[in-house]
């Protein structure tokens, strides 16, 4: 993959802007979401609902964006627009009436290597034999690597890096009917995703075989709505209707939808860390609405690891549910120990090593009037390499804390994702080759407790009678519900 | 000629944004910051520092950003470079690296006039008889349309509408020297303001005689920082000093600092608003931390107006502290019942009516999962015409609350603002003709309740033996510190 | 194809501008240049040379450019940027920087489909089985809609509208080796081209069997360039070697050059046109300079249609050479009766239809006081509608000639080309509908005439023994070099 | 303040691109215009207007345009747009459709200064007791700096560097009524230029003492038009009524235009070079085309000059047509010898020293096949420190050339201008310290010859009686219109 990382893509270039957006994470060594996508079907302005319903899910890719229309008024036709930036920024008036259509498929990503220059922007547009075809994912395909090599050996080119594009290969290659090619194609692949693929004339949404990535279905009126997030049916005035199930194919068209199946579910294993850390606190995933999910997780830490203080802090965003959980558990008082400035994003210019030797900081601040001489529980939502927990810790000494106790809502993340979550190889996470208690000192921290499994079990809840309530905890576990091997591909399909 | 040479021309003007973004809060009546300022003096990279400075208070104004330097270095030399956007948007490592100098002053504004296109960006620059001068100010000057158009009279033109001119006129006017001039200009003017003014030789630095614009002095090692808010400190790793004394007028040049007043304090007067909704959460104003203040009136209102719910939510951002505050105080839970999309911004599409009407949110949704079948405490700090609140209310009834009680974190605000605050006249100002019960009904609340004037001073709090404790609340109580009428310039002068 | 001329594209796109540019030229109906390609092989900072070179060649296409380079210092590596826009706009310090390597093809073009918004920008980049895939062309591939129907029916996608796209998938879907692959692959198609194809080893440079549109090849010290035009080799400092011959294949790696043919030369055909009015004057096709020929032309015009008239002038830019050779040739002054506004570009708002009618010109004026009350011969290259013509003889006599007699530096342009330039249909060319007598009255003339197929011929001179001395006619008289049929794909591969 | 709203702020700062720009002609050593001023009165759509007479005035400058409106039929608000670029890249149908109104002053410009960043774009718009007040201006005023030193120690500010707000303040100043005050300004001040004057109610247009400045009026049916140049006329379909006399001021308000004086006509004026040089060919200057005026030079040139050579070549854009007076007169064919680059524009990165010494040209190329083994003739208008016409004429001799002979169709250019031309100091004009013959040498050419100063003025023709038929010879000839000295301010106050 590396000879494509010089690879210079061209889609509308904000080009200072990108440059220095690289990196703008990179003193924080937080997991990065991996995409999220939207579709909609038989509602008029199509664009014009996703262009709403990207934007609520803005926080799962603030790389780039697109959609993708198919206008039935109009003889079925394909129209298009991407760009790097935000939805706000890649959209404006002019492009989304161009974007004329009762359907769409739309997609916000993160560069998953943020090293890498190139813009696989989706949804991927092609044509091939029987017309215009566009594909939107979330999720990774563990095995494209070998499915397009074999492609390209027997005469297929590609357009971009993005894995995604193997299965509009496998569906054009196919001398089947279109949506006995695409069930084909769909079998072919392993991982996990949330596939939403438009032709001229259907609307195709599918889920892997274990549900591992989130898809929601939602109603207005006669029409659908498909999101990532449920967050979004709330934005645009749409009503949750359900989850897309595991090795579920739905096939929509001018005959309206027929829900079948490409797979047996095996066993159900939604990623954990949507729970945790990447969905918004307003989704509901599995029926469960996140931010109270959050605050049970906090009330159960609470309970694992009681630890008298003056007050609870949460990191900002993702931890304050757990943090507010936390306290009125304990009753040590909730308090703003630790703000995060909005504003900054991905041109934001980063100070330079000297200004931030001398204090300059980027994003998140301490509040000293809250914090100096207290003692501090900070609720965070993971360690990952462990740099960031340690940046955070000592800004709160520095602002006067006179001790933090480090409370992490999830178990130890020790294993590599290999289902579209930009994680580390395994031997940089920091809880792979540490202690706790090594850890606790490496963090600066005066004590460090982590969510048990059972306990993070507990806390999302759910009905499901597996022993993990049909989620995947192979970061904490170690137990794939994919065959993988430490080779396999980690880079994000989308 | 060739001192002008590196003086930066505006503007960095991103034309389609700044139309599209009018009213881009359209629909939500709040009012809006008046401007925040950032003084940097005898520091390398004063450009630097006042990036990330500005970027600290940029909720105090997101239309436009301007820097100006001095550089002692190099034969005192102007720069400077001001534009349309954020802070983020106006200023890239090119622009910056041009604004050379160890001196600097600063500025984030609000078009007040939101349909105005007039881009008065701060800070303005001038050539006058002794060089170079640059005025930044944060407030408002009520007599500012009397001394234009006295000047105006005597020959003088302006180049912007904005009031601030008139201080920098004053000054080029005198035929006395330099301090004594800007002693007299400042005697001249009467309102609520904070203003740096700086030439090739000097920095000046001034609050009104009753400072009720906020304006804190830090330190870093031998260098002096000024700014509106003590959270851009934080930032950028500068030690809080002190907050600038009303009627103080302090002179930092080759010799130093040297702390002179221009007028003695009359009764001081800090805008209760800051302390209420305009501040930071993690700034400090008169040594009291906004987030704690605002958990005590949360805490304050619990007391004074007590309702059984299910839980309690704030409008975000302004309203969540005060909102765990009353949770703590109440024990019903805190619950995030509202959520605002972060990304919404300056460039954002609004919907169309149609959509709107369909039920697509803009930037605030309710989250049915936690509100649904609930009774819901709504934590909010002001009302202003009321219509956002009734906007709310539905939202959360429209996801199923089964009531929802209104406690507002201030009292009824009945006056314009005359000192910075852009405020619509006294007539549309619900609280000025209703009644609490009429305004209940008109927001569609089960009950509502405003914070008692006695009880938000006292949630304040501040060792200032006043009744009021040192705080303007004409906006509360019509008793202006400053001579006003009915027909004054309210419009801001920044 | 119309089903694809509603897909947006997103390169780089400049959104109003893009806009605003269609039609720019479409009060005036002139033929448009198709393409413009440069190669490097072999010369450090070839990205540099690239920008220069297809600089030079911008006239050949105004709409996008781009550049693809290979590094062979650094692994043989891709780099690629495209853009909508003027070389000058696409490229920048920042870009061609990353862009580093010592091979490099790059493309300007025009999209020859006015109405189309679809954004072909070349090189395009293709990845396949044995590495990177780059392909720039000029010219249009008569029979590229069968192949790329059968390379559809076997399971190819496409990722553009281009016809250039085929030839990438026939070398992809070729069991034989690179060079042998595209060998046969050329040998499939049928058309005018001139092809540059970049692999991260390999060069390839092909033209056309019968050397339709033409390509130069030069030298600086070791390494090679090559170009549309010579006029691109003055610009970079290199010297003229010879042009690239009919069916003629170069490989180029790092054994050096490689002069191989993959076709036999069936009868030389060079687009007449190119001498007429594509090429820029200081360029040599075949060794023939373009300035000269054009002066010939007029000359040879003046012999075979002298008018007795006060004074002669062409149609900017042209035209000149051709109006100077009249002048020279009759002894009638040349003046400028006609001058272009040079600042004229993609972004200029035409004037609306009102001020249009009020006089306001956009591009061309007539000099009032060189043509008032004078008899005006007007020198043009090819009437193609007719409506430009018309538009132009009305100006000069609006400015006051009395006389307007038009002189057409070639024969009657009334068969539509297949081989790369934009031409209307059949039933639209004006020539072939209309007498010449016909045509006069309709241009409001006081005397047409075109030069003669012969003169035409004699003009361009050359030695080569055919009747056509080597050049392409079919657009005069009907004699197309290769199959071709009124159902022909006409719009450009390019 | 409502009067202001409307008033547009500066604007589409094309920052990268200034920088760029900088020095884009650094290798030639050229003149370079001061400015271009466009009015228009009692004309419906007049920015649209501004906007095609100021394009058409574009090669007057490059660097900055801005348009100023007064709408009559709604309070006569003004409303104004300046910014960075070309006419084109300034103004879109937005911000010409938000300056409304049917009278307006607009402007394009030169920084003179080209290592200055200042963006000094005009008109200028002031506030003053009266309103609103704009001003345009093309020229310089002498005493400028005096003025402006006084009015500064009397209390005035300035917003800019540029001398041109002198005029401004000495209105506002004065405590006359506004048009004695404007009178009494303009009998103040010293040098050549032509101002245009809007306030809410006025038009006024006035030209220097000694019409050093090239300005006219046309008419659209009741409406006016004023122009640096009658080039403009033509394109907005006016008709060419007179030129603006020297010393006349004229007042257009509600009740119409009114011719009157502020000086009497000492020694009329009219600036040589924009003959020679800086006016666009199709534009008459007192009733003399430009472009006839050149083909008299060039045939005075042979007359007095004549060589034997085997081709004329001129030098693009300005010499083209002395080249063909000179090849008319003497018989020797004009060719295409020397090709400028159209594209080439602000934005062109130059090449780098080390290409540039490998022979790649940024604008200008010889011609080879044309010049190839020919005694060329090459026409050029003035020379003016002599390493342009170096290495033009090293151009042709690497092209082939065997001689080069070089003829100027000005005589030496020895001394600077003070009257808006941007000029080097009198040392490093090469005519003011070197004979013909050093210059011959050092330029490189077989033999130069300059046109007689007497055969200047006998070919620019026109009535008036004096020995230089009234214009301004100052540059060959040392005799000033005006008094100045060695330190008088040569930068163009524009």
């Amino acid at each position: 993959m590396s000879d494509e990382q010089i690879r210079q893509e061209p889609l509308l270039w904000t080009g200072d802007h990108y440059n220095e957006g690289i990196g703008r994470d990179d003193i924080f060594d937080k997991l990065r979401e991996e995409c999220g996508v939207f579709g909609v079907f038989n509602l008029p302005e199509a664009s014009n609902l996703s262009y709403y319903g990207l934007h609520a899910l803005q926080h799962r890719g603030e790389e780039s964006a697109g959609i993708c229309t198919v206008d039935t008024k109009n003889g079925n036709k394909f129209a298009y627009h991407r760009g790097m930036g935000l939805v706000k920024e890649v959209f404006n008036k002019d492009n989304l009436d161009i974007l004329a259509g009762d359907r769409s498929i739309g997609h916000v990503r993160y560069s998953t290597a943020g090293e890498s220059k190139l813009a696989n922007a989706q949804p991927l547009i092609f044509r091939y034999r029987d017309g215009d075809l566009a594909v939107a994912t979330n999720g990774n395909i563990v095995n494209a690597p070998e499915i397009r090599k074999e492609l390209e050996m027997s005469g297929s080119i590609f357009q971009t890096s993005s894995d995604t594009e193997v299965i509009a290969h496998l569906i054009a290659r196919s001398s089947k009917d279109f949506e006995t090619a695409a069930k084909e194609a769909l079998q072919r692949i392993v991982g996990g995703f949330a596939f939403l693929i438009m032709t001229n004339d259907k609307l195709l949404v599918a889920s892997d075989p274990h549900g591992l990535r989130p898809l929601v279905m939602g109603r207005i009126g006669d029409g659908y709505v498909f999101s990532s997030e449920s967050c979004a049916f709330e934005t645009i005035g749409a009503v949750y209707e359900r989850d897309v199930q595991p090795g579920e194919l739905l096939i929509l068209d001018a005959d309206g939808m027929r829900e079948t199946r490409y797979a047996e579910v095996e066993r159900r294993a939604t990623c954990a860390m949507e729970y945790i850390y990447f969905a918004r606190p307003d989704s509901d995933i599995n029926g469960i609405n996140i931010h109270m999910a959050r605050k049970r997780m906090g009330r159960q830490l609470a309970s694992e690891s009681f630890v008298d203080a003056d007050i609870v802090t949460g990191v900002p965003d993702s931890s304050i549910s757990a943090a507010i959980g936390y306290a009125e558990q304990t009753g040590i008082p909730y308090e703003l120990g630790l703000i995060k400035n909005k504003y900054t994003g991905r041109t934001f210019i980063q100070p330079s090593q000297e200004l931030r030797e001398k204090g300059v900081k980027m994003k998140l601040s301490a509040v000293r009037k809250v914090v100096e001489g207290k003692r501090v529980v900070m609720i965070d939502d993971s360690i990952v390499r462990g740099t960031t927990s340690l940046r955070i810790v000592n800004l709160l000494r520095e602002a006067g804390a006179t001790e933090v106790h480090v409370r992490i809502t999830s178990p130890p993340f020790k294993n590599p994702c290999y289902y579209g979550i930009d994680t580390p190889d395994r031997k940089e996470l920091i809880a792979s080759y540490r202690t706790v208690e090594e850890i606790r000192k490496q963090i600066n921290a005066d004590s460090l407790s982590f969510l048990s499994d059972q306990g993070f079990v507990d806390s999302v809840g759910g009905n499901d009678g597996a022993y993990n309530r049909g989620m995947c905890l192979a970061c904490f576990d170690n137990d794939y519900p994919t065959p993988v091997n430490e080779e396999s591909d980690k880079s994000c399909s989308c």
